[in-house]
């Protein structure tokens, strides 16, 4: 192989975190941890890969045939790499079934990978935060889902001009369709195409409709005019479908919880997943500049089934960080994040090119000194540099103290403490220093 | 396929990391991201998936051909799933060679996969801290690597009766096999060997240098007598030997900054990895019940020249988490960690059945007033549950503090605290109840 042959840029779709974005990648994280653990929720995490079949079931199909990364292990078993965290929490909260505690309330950051053509705001792997409840049938659970997502944007200083939620309801669009004598062996295809339509033409979606689900131009018609009925038509279907009532019941609880304002219902948002069952939703950001879904979700009651032959009824959501990074920066709401290190403690060059070490030893106890203080410390580590240099390091890394300790410094044990922001400086004694620090 | 047929279990040699489980790794990542810190590193992170060919070059034979987890995508690239972190930092160093400020510190935790037999201390994946150093020649990098390595243990708790680094120097074995007149063609091959010394017997050592590197007796000898050498044999080949200068002041500067007694010289470690080019060091726990390198690493000055041609030096290592959370547990240095919920708000049941949501009303409201202090809370979701079974949830969530409103606090606006520890309860009104939290 050729010695410089290598590729240095990362593979197609993913991303090099370096120190800049990674401190962005945490600081957007450990808001994200804050607010569940403040609505009670604990952190879990599941491999990486998993048995491919976990997926297979209830993934839908765009996902397993075209976008999962799997392929056969040297033990002949055939894996993924995780696309999504739903089946993950579902196999794990099958595997303790007995010995949990209900209602189960659980959050994951995982990193997930899809086969895709990366395009704005979608990336081949992203991390996306899954926030989970199990055991709770009343769309209660529902509501805290929506406060959860709705803390989250307010947590990082979105208001309501910036984000809206977008729900619909799977049991209604079933029970609408059902009303049409649409057979259910069609329903899968026509929400497939619905989650589409945000991409797409009204004329394309019709053209879908008819040829992929072989619909006639009345059974088209009676799906345009549903996905284009306002929040009456709900009203009127109250009786006809559990579905209408769910969403009037979210509804009230929404305007009890105070958060009414971000959440709009939207018959069109049905999800691509195929095990959603009762009421979904989706995040926007209201910018045009961003018309992908930042998050979705929604209730799941059956998830659990395909692992134990139990019933566990589950909601939750999906909130991934490459759109949210776009969000927050779109907005103005992304604070710069200054590095950790504190000090640069310099070591005096040796002029006269002895062995003496007794200017590394000096800036090493000093280094030392402040470490066991808890302070983050950068120890110049060559001992031929000049302090020019040395000082000009801390500047680029935007260090904000330097140690400077010389002859003068040794001999009277002192240190000069260097501010590199307002450039001064002071002589101290070791012990004004910890005091002063 | 079958409804109930999914499998519950993670992939083989991988885990689940439940609540519990993610606290004591959380616990840990934190610890180890703080001492990097403290000594000045950055955190990075780069892809889970990789191109193949950085790993094919320099990881050696064995990780390569039998451990590497590596499949052709739906673009007909050849990728692997990182089994170790040097080849990314490298890459990454190398992408940005000319724009980054040197010396470099950085560091991370990637989750890593190799296909091997699970055993104790060794899964399939595993997360590693990584911690690496650009830019510096000087032994002085190696000092601070080692420094790092002695502080992450200490700030467990752990002492010099705990563990030890054992160190060894390629340079100093390669001039000895020279001086032994073998050729170096046969230099891979012997360190391999060296590498599965503690885990085979000498006759079976033995075998494998005269069968699969075809030595004779003699040069055989030659290589167990160094082997068994002690430090009186680095003085002697000090001047024939830049890998033995190497160690001489590794050591002397180890003594200057207080850790020599962690540190021992040992020419038997080699590491596996084929880059290293200077010291190599590994790290061991005391105990016998665990026997295997905890870390392990090293300088190797020539990985980013496979990239773009340019020579930087480095030094890094790397630490597994799950020999080291065995480390911990098997010397009774991990602590409990409990749960971060802090108060259960109930849901007073309603017992006629009627539809008045004031209960709830009033414990949601409660509720959002400690998230807006920053309180950790579960709110009840269930509008029916008697009170026992949901304090009885609080006691078996070791969540501290259950919040109880009934008719009467409504009627009085206070709240009925109860510590679930010391089983007492105080009636407060709100603004005693948030002077006292």
């Amino acid at each position: 192989m050729d010695n410089t042959s290598l590729p240095t840029q990362p593979y197609k779709g993913a991303r090099d975190f370096y120190p800049e974005d990674m401190r962005i990648r945490n600081y957007i994280f450990l808001k994200w941890k804050e607010v569940c653990k403040r609505f009670g929720y604990e952190e879990y995490d599941g491999p990486f890969i998993e048995p491919f079949e976990i997926y297979a079931a209830k993934s839908g199909e765009e996902l397993v045939n075209e976008q999962i990364y799997s392929f056969i292990d040297r033990g002949d078993r055939k894996v993924a790499i995780r696309p999504e965290m739903t089946p993950t929490i579902a196999r794990m909260v099958s595997q303790r079934y007995s010995e949990l505690n209900y209602p189960i309330r659980w959050f994951s950051i995982p990193n997930l990978w899809r086969y895709e053509k990366p395009q704005k705001g979608r990336l081949r792997e992203h991390f996306q935060l899954n926030v989970d409840i199990f055991g709770i049938d009343g769309v209660e659970a529902d509501i805290e889902i929506i406060q959860i997502i709705v803390n989250l944007l307010k947590e990082f200083g979105a208001d309501k001009n910036m984000f809206e939620i977008r729900m619909g309801n799977r049991i209604l669009l079933e029970d609408v369709l059902k009303d049409a004598n649409i057979p259910s062996s069609k329903f899968k295809d026509i929400m497939k195409a619905i989650d589409k339509l945000k991409k797409i033409s009204v004329d394309d979606f019709k053209y879908i409709l008819k040829e992929k689900a072989d619909l006639k131009p009345k059974e088209i018609d009676s799906i345009l005019s549903f996905l284009q009925s306002s929040n009456e038509y709900i009203l009127k279907m109250k009786e006809k479908s559990p579905g209408a009532e769910e969403i009037l019941k979210t509804m009230k609880l929404l305007r009890l919880s105070g958060i009414e304002s971000y959440v709009k219902y939207d018959p069109s948002v049905v999800r691509g997943l195929d095990y959603y069952t009762g009421n979904v939703f989706e995040l926007f950001d209201l910018s045009p500049n961003n018309s992908r879904a930042m998050a979705g979700g929604g209730r799941y009651n059956n998830l659990v089934e395909g692992f134990i032959g139990k019933r566990i009824s589950g909601v939750g959501f999906g909130m991934g960080d490459v759109t949210f990074r776009n969000f927050l920066e779109n907005w103005h709401l992304l604070p710069q994040i200054p590095q950790t290190t504190e000090f640069l403690i310099t070591v005096w060059p040796k002029e006269d090119g002895t062995k003496s070490d007794k200017y590394f030893n000096a800036s090493l106890e000093t280094a030392d000194i402040l470490r066991k203080k808890g302070r983050n410390v950068i120890l110049w580590l060559d001992a031929n540099t000049k302090i020019e240099k040395q000082l000009k390091f801390a500047d680029k890394k935007n260090i904000p103290y330097a140690v400077i300790i010389g002859d003068d410094e040794i001999n009277n044990k002192k240190i000069t403490l260097k501010d590199m922001k307002e450039m001064k400086q002071k002589n101290l004694s070791i012990s004004e220093f910890i005091n002063i620090i």
